[in-house]
């Protein structure tokens, strides 16, 4: 039972689309990301996912919309939908999915990652 | 699918120890509460608990520790751990546990609150 310290934490990595697990939570992960760029339009079947931004701007795509978030704002994806993070520039965010989420979903990308380091 | 501006949503209230739902999450509630003074000691027996902090100070004493989390530091209390939040001055604070939890846990007290408003 000891604290995370988030702005600590991500001091110690510095690799995009490559989420780290810093803590658990009724059978979800808390993981911390770096994101720049666009990743790959994904769903997550039987997942929702939520997106808090700890520093910079995120935005996330829909099919039929784009929603801007920055530091202290968050995002709920339900399951099913189909999104598309995108960074201009680096964004850091903090991640509570299911500990069964694949971080690409349904879709098929170099950019999966099944193993994911805990800090 | 809309994002929620933490900031903003805090400015909405000012009660103590009333946790304002703003979010649902694989069956749990994300939640904003302001703290100030002691609450009550109390466990859940059946969910992990995610404290938050969004500016402020906030102790989590246990029955051999205290924790002190400010902002952007997180601590997830795993359920049946007895745990007693602890403001000196106000703190705000994001709450994310399973819809079924209650505030107080098993403990008897006037600070139960079991109907959350929805902001």
């Amino acid at each position: 039972m000891n604290k995370v310290d988030v702005n600590e934490k991500l001091t110690l990595f510095g690799d995009y689309w490559n989420p780290k697990i810093v803590g658990d939570l009724n059978g979800q992960h808390i993981k911390l990301a770096k994101f720049k760029g666009e990743f790959v339009w994904h769903k997550h079947d039987n997942e929702d996912e939520m997106f808090f931004v700890v520093d910079g701007e995120l935005q996330i795509r829909f099919r039929d919309k784009t929603v801007c978030l920055t530091a202290n704002e968050f995002i709920v994806i339900p399951k099913g939908v189909e999104h598309l993070p995108v960074a201009k520039n680096e964004v850091s965010v903090m991640l509570i999915e299911p500990a069964t989420t694949l971080n690409t979903g349904d879709a098929e990308s170099d950019l999966k990652r099944d193993k994911l380091e805990r800090i």
